[in-house]
């Protein structure tokens, strides 16, 4: 496996555009942004455990219901949330997808993003159509990309080159994602196209899974949003057989999906919203996954281990203090606590205590863009990995007027 | 029921003194704080739930399960938590005021609260333990109330003088907690006394009944901490019947109570590191009292929210999402938020969709020092009501580097 440039355009059969119709007042802000296959694909998605769903969400899961979808359209700038005519504007802009490009609206995923509760205007979305659908293109992954940023700084996409049944195939992503992220059974938007051949069970299969270990461990700010959702398409133009069952074929795309997603996933959380620093919580020595998980995100998540991250101080006790309450079962006195980075690692606690180390080192270390917190929770033989970033002035800048 | 001064030293026996001993090495900054009760009294208390706890917990429980105590210490500018040496630092303190005050060292209540994982050196303590107890006086509350103090920035006391069994009871509060304010089934340091005659049992069953509805509902920044706690000492000094059973002077006692830890929560909330605003989260027309409680609380704890009303800023969707994402039952459509200040009540969101409202009417009202969300899910019968601030700049300053 090898990666490659082209995002969501990376597999074959996939165009993609994005523009600026006129949602967002900005004139230099794409926000609207469409992907389409060349073919049919097999389709998969999770969705957002908030009871608050947007309209865009229950419209796509009524559209692949039966596996299957062509093309995804998005909007930033407005989440078509919480209004009286949220699913008819979703339903609205399948439409006009089937008109300006002749997929069947049936076959439209449609996510938006943005201010919940004010009504989305169809209008700009219409008028924007035949430009949008003008500029579709092999290697449009770039502007897709960009039109559904909301308060992201950097334009999130990857793709990979890897191996199923003896054909090459690709797959890649995009993503938007900076504040309210605390993913739970599904996340922000993702948009993953692939050109192997899976069955839309097996997709739907392998994205579960590979979502509770990826996306489900990334915390921005503990708010679980309205719009997460993150979908598949996989239109089988690489040739291989399809996959229909576990085996060898399987693990190899869930390989390749698993690398797309971690990278997704890190790109999310460096790009939190004001963040400073990306943090990856590593957890071992735990007695179950489980354990391993909930102390790993609770760290994560912990307000004031993300604020000491933010000034680069080793205040351990905060990492512990969040084990603590996490409800994981570990026993304090077998926590081990060290912070890595590009320019080192230092141990700061072992056996549930301080132990003597250099600050001047640690801080060292803490000045990094990336950091690492290792807890070692026992002796246990499993482990997990959470990711987030840290508080900081401008999240609080950023999020105390968004809408004005 | 009558408010009055006097605090922790309002009820009749109660003596108080806080001092600089030389933990903190600010020598404007009281660090030591004492209470003494003339005779032994019947002593309740509840403690966090964090796994992570701190010695002084450990050493008081074993102390009060007696049902009986006389005297507090508590230090501030260290937890002692998290240390190797921990119990028998906190047992020392307690043989401090055994020697200084003739309080046997097993009736004493002990806490700490400041940095986790820092040796606490006994010397200053024991060095200032002279001055501590001479200046102990039944004037001397605002002297406790400052002396346990960290990051608060305003002095936390209340008293109130009640009847019970017709005689006039008083009972009086401090307490300290600015971070790390998260608390479950316990809270940060609050100390109570009263001189209402209460049995040990009936006692317990007070305190752990009423902060179900205060402490718990109370929340800074969503870090439970390692070290709290609230306990209560009652010296059946006012004469009164004893209470060993529910019923009228039961209630009486717990109204008066629970008009010291509201008063508290209140003010804890108001008093959230960097807070400029106090938050009360109000649900009410919920199916059960958790579904009230679990919504509310959820609200309160909305880093999103929590900037939003820093910014002064109406984003109503940012209330429903977190009443969305908490795993409260409630039905979406139902549910209305209104926004309500000194300056006036605005309602912004009806049926779980928006409606329109005045923006600058809106804004005038979310600019106050104190705001009440009104959530209101439905048609039930149950209510509940959380306390919190608003997420400041300040708040990542104060901890982005504490322990320098």
């Amino acid at each position: 496996m090898k990666l490659i440039p082209g995002g969501v355009c990376a597999a074959a059969g996939f165009k993609a555009n994005g523009v600026h119709c006129g949602i967002r007042k900005n004139h230099s802000k794409k926000d609207l942004a469409l992907i389409v296959s060349d073919v049919p694909a097999s389709a998969a998605a999770v969705y957002t455990t908030n009871l608050v769903k947007g309209a865009p969400l229950t419209v796509t899961k009524a559209n692949i219901a039966d596996g299957k979808a062509q093309a995804v359209i998005c909007n930033s700038g407005n989440a078509n949330t919480c209004n009286y005519n949220g699913i008819e504007i979703a339903n609205d802009m399948c439409a006009l997808v089937e008109k300006a490009t002749g997929v069947n609206s049936g076959d439209v995923v449609v996510a938006s993003t943005g201010v919940i509760g004010q009504v989305l205007d169809i209008t700009p979305i219409a008028n924007g159509m035949a430009e949008l659908t003008a500029g579709l293109s092999y290697e449009g992954s770039a502007n897709a990309a960009q039109a559904i940023m909301t308060t992201d700084t950097v334009m999130k996409e990857i793709a990979v080159e890897f191996t199923v049944g003896g054909k090459t195939c690709r797959m890649g992503g995009i993503a938007k994602g900076s504040g309210m992220i605390h993913p739970n059974m599904a996340t922000m938007l993702v948009f993953i196209t692939t050109d192997c051949a899976v069955s839309p069970a097996m997709l739907q299969k392998a994205l579960s899974s590979d979502i509770q270990n990826t996306f489900n461990m990334l915390s921005i700010d503990g708010d679980t949003s309205t719009n997460d959702m993150v979908t598949v398409l996989a239109n089988g133009l690489a040739g291989n057989a399809e996959i229909v069952c576990e085996g060898e074929d399987f693990t190899a795309f869930m390989e390749a999906l698993n690398t797309i997603t971690i990278h997704l996933c890190r790109m999310i959380a460096g790009d939190g919203e004001g963040a400073t620093k990306l943090l990856e919580c590593v957890a071992t020595g735990a007695d179950s996954q489980e354990t391993a998980k909930i102390a790993a995100k609770s760290v994560i998540c912990s307000s004031l281990l993300k604020a000491a991250m933010f000034g680069a101080d080793a205040n351990w006790g905060r990492v512990l203090c969040a084990i603590g309450y996490s409800g994981a079962n570990v026993d304090v006195s077998k926590i081990g606590v060290s912070f890595r980075s590009p320019k080192g690692e230092i141990k700061v606690c072992e056996n549930g205590a301080g132990i003597p180390f250099s600050e001047e080192k640690a801080k060292e270390i803490l000045l990094e863009k990336e950091i690492e917190i290792l807890i070692s929770l026992g002796d246990g033989q499993y482990g997990a990995t959470a990711w987030g970033c840290d508080l900081t002035y401008d999240y609080v800048k950023i999020n105390g007027d968004y809408r004005t």
